[in-house]
């Protein structure tokens, strides 16, 4: 890839077409479709009333997050990890990721006891799925805690309970060139890649940065969080459009 | 439910809208999103070259069936099977009866040693997502078979291998009334329900009627099967459309 | 087996020989070890105060079945399903076969809250597992329903708890010829197989066809319906001997 | 229980009636009934060609054994291990003793190259079920190896192969008295209870006694073992018979 | 090894060193390292308030047992059994051990309605791991309870609880000579095992010997009793000492 | 814990006392004790001739990594995850986290088709256990491959092997102050915390930082940074003296 264009012809720091649909599926309290590319993932939010045992009587509401993806999501079909019995290391890690993020955005105290689960399928991957859950899930909770707020079933002020909205994207080194939101085809060939969650301020929620095909220098960090911040800024508007 | 017409204001033996939508994700060889109403299903069929170690040397073909919900395909959330640890009755017998029932479509001498796994993922449920799966499946696997005759990986001509098409559709009695094709509203209402999977001459393929909350006469039965024969051969029509 | 006699030398619309040994067993509150030819089922009824926790305080009592086979009951041993650690599909849906079938057999506000759980282990199988467990497991519930009336337990007056009989029984197409009760090397054979359920009123609970080996058309269907309600019937009647 | 007869009226050192009903199911190479009192353990000897891998090329058999329990084998009904997922330590435990005693009756190398497993299921218990099982089991794999020289399947000369008898028997201390083959009743109140597997010339196989209640002195250990030796003896000479 | 001396050059009648290191960890309420030669085992207990749902309101306390050892606690690496998703056979028969012998140490009455789990976890293993183990979990409960007596939570006297000192070793027959506390090497050729725990004052708690690789007579076992009984004395004054 | 001292009485750049034990077991290839004040980690490193089957024929070796702790490493006693029948999030997590860095140190093509895995078991707790897991994992995987080199079974030459050093620490801020190798106490007080991963040549591996209290700004993250690289190269020192 050394030297080239990237596969689908977009400049280093050039987010793929970003879409968010609310109201995709009509059971949930918030459910929207996000297509980064050709990365699409069904988030959905579904509230409960209470909190699990642990947290009784604290005051404070609870969110959480499940990742899963289709068996024919990507190229290769895997096998259904129902099937097999057992939670991967890989879902396992994406799902906290997301949990803790979407908590990064929430006011849990204004929540009240309340509980959201993020429920986040791999619809088709290709590439950043787990930020593209992030962004569209953050939208999904949104629209649970509006589904709360005309309930009147929320501890403190509607406006007050989302205090911070978050998305996420992923950038990486490939053939020694920064570059914004990896396709699956550039995610395989880079030698660092690093996965950014920001606030709509611009400040870190999250920073998972690994060189498992590579090293990384601090000038070329520095550079990589450069474009994850402009490119979440340009992902907190798109989510301001979609919600308004 | 006594008396009253159905939810939708369909008539006893209308179907709701079908629609049947080819190539919905681009990685499968053959993958289908079934609408029955408001009951979604994305079927993939996946190829692999081969066949299980017991099959080897037989010279015949393979296909199977994986069956599952979203957690928040339904009005409530259920837990994903993946974090339970184990795959469900129910989700086991739907799955074997999708296998069976595809199985019966194609002649796996003229498949050769190929396999296809089928998975149906209720995207939102709403009652017959089993019948939606069934007829779905049909024109994805129609579409995995016409991949295979592209790269002439078949053993047998083309057109032979889709020896017959297959549809499903439900039937019950409600107050009395045998409907076709229940809306979720009309399964938990019926005394008697009932699915019935057909091919596109008008043979049964599987039958499965159960009275749990009653039982039910041979006349009973016989009306329900007259309209699930009338309703699959709408939707073997509609498979016949989708495949022009 | 094309224009054989069968295998045990009946005639298509004859039953095997069939026993139900009350009793068979101390602990149980109700026991029975039946028989049909060369199948022989032990069907157990344990009767526990109270209902599990989602239908308390409903009025309403519960029965469940649990299905499943000593690993040599067949011709060849089979794995446990506790040492694979998951219960397979195929025991699964013979399980919830059997609760439905029974269910249907007795007044759940009569039961009062009482739970019954049916296990009904194969000792040998020849075919016919599940019907033979059905109408076993008749008479067992039948049993257990008079030692709580014996303690005054019921909710009901005790003649009205069990308010139907149920009885099931195998059919199938073989070599062209509709059969009843077919035995192992029969099953294997049928192009179409049928199991059926029905009242000692001759109503249906329960009709699941299939003909994964073939399709069946109407009057085939017909014919195979009218040799079941014969075959029930002469089950009905033994249970009533049974019991008498 | 203290200074009074046993429950059924036997003699200390008395076993309760034992039986041995050979070919109580058809399709094993080996089965039998076994029962020591009210306890009623099914063993069924399963014949394959070859050994596991790690074994191959060894020239030597395996035999391996598994115990279970019927859900209402019991006074009170258990929870099946196949539904909880999991084998409980009690079965591990039991499995694993009768398949050490049982490989002690045998030669190894006289068998040659083929598998046995000798599933042991528990169809009613009233103590004693792993020492009913190892006895039965010895007479159930006897016939499986008979089967084995009448195939010519065995790689030593057929005499040589059962090198051994192996029975077993418990023996306990209730209320000060040392007792031979505990019932149920027996087992519960026993301070000190052993499980004791001696070969047909009265040596010893497996010697496991606990003390969880009370602790045990050494003379008390020596009249159990004396109780064990001669009850041993018995049933030994009860295979024999069965064997004859 | 037949007329050979053994392998550290040890008698017959030798136990290997023996050191019980009193807490070797800060958070746990006891805590013990024991070794027995190469043989490293670390004890834990810990003190739950409280006991398990089925045993509230009797009055009475709560000991339990997990037996475990590293991935590369022995010569060659096991796969840990949280990957595996089950607990061996091995394990639980351990686990079981242990649990029943430091229960006759303590009278659950004085110990009142407390829980303690006692952790053995093998850090190296070179043969008589869970003798090792029950002669230090004696140790790290004793300052359990002792950590109990300081906070007075103890239903009786502090020195009534106790009861007893328990200690275990092995002790084993090795080309025909009966040798004490064997080394890994030793056990793998032993003809006949046996794990014996003595109390202090040289009852038996338990008693397991097994001669899968053959069987023994009743005065080699009379032998191995005797060296087993002095092995445990010699133990429970190295407890003594490491209490005082 | 604002405008106080650190709970140790740390400066906010200081580590630790860090001490890295080799050989602490002898059957391991590589075996370190490394201990973070008082967090102790057992870190082995077992060798095997060969790769998985998947990369059998690459000429690329394999190094993989399992992290767990013991069950009261910690304040609070844990399950087992081998009782609980799964392998959780976290412990997934870090396994994988750990699996990737020693990835970072090792010329995979020079170690030759052979296989390390290393396992770090958490003897004792007191926060930073992943990265003094790291960090003593580097020095056991360097034994491991001396007795490689040892026995000639490298592709490459042994010093082109261990290509790089690496090793990890933790920081965090907390009231407001950054501060390095934060202890349990610390960790759990953090508003935001990040593990770092650096080379011995100061480079980055692996930068995870999460705020799920808070959020931080980019100079706070600079700052992090800048703590975490120093801390790293002492490691590495200390790492260097170790191999010495």
């Amino acid at each position: 890839m050394q030297g080239m264009a990237r596969p689908d012809g977009r400049g280093p720091s050039q987010l793929r077409p970003v879409t968010l649909t609310r109201g995709w599926s009509t059971h949930p309290e918030g459910s929207v479709l996000v297509e980064f590319g050709g990365t699409r993932v069904l988030c959905t939010a579904s509230v409960t009333e209470g909190v699990p045992r642990w947290r009784k009587g604290s005051g404070l509401g609870w969110v959480t997050a499940e990742y899963a993806m289709l068996p024919r999501a990507t190229n290769t079909r895997s096998d259904r990890e129902s099937v097999k019995g057992r939670v991967g290391g890989r879902t396992h890690e994406i799902s906290r990721l997301i949990g803790r993020s979407l908590r990064a955005s929430i006011d849990l105290k204004a929540l009240g006891e309340n509980s959201v689960v993020l429920d986040c399928d791999v619809l088709q991957a290709d590439g950043g799925t787990r930020t593209a859950a992030i962004t569209g899930a953050y939208v999904a909770l949104h629209d649970a805690v509006g589904w709360l707020a005309a309930r009147k079933a929320l501890a403190g002020k509607p406006e007050k309970v989302m205090h911070r909205s978050v998305a996420a994207v992923s950038v990486g080194i490939i053939a020694g060139e920064a570059r914004l939101d990896l396709c699956y085809e550039e995610d395989v060939a880079a030698e660092v890649d690093m996965n950014v969650v920001c606030t709509g301020a611009g400040d870190f929620v999250e920073v998972q940065g690994t060189g498992e095909a590579g090293v990384f220098a601090r000038d070329q960090l520095d550079s990589l969080l450069d474009l994850a911040v402009a490119g979440c800024a340009e992902l907190a508007e798109a989510q301001r459009k979609a919600l308004a």
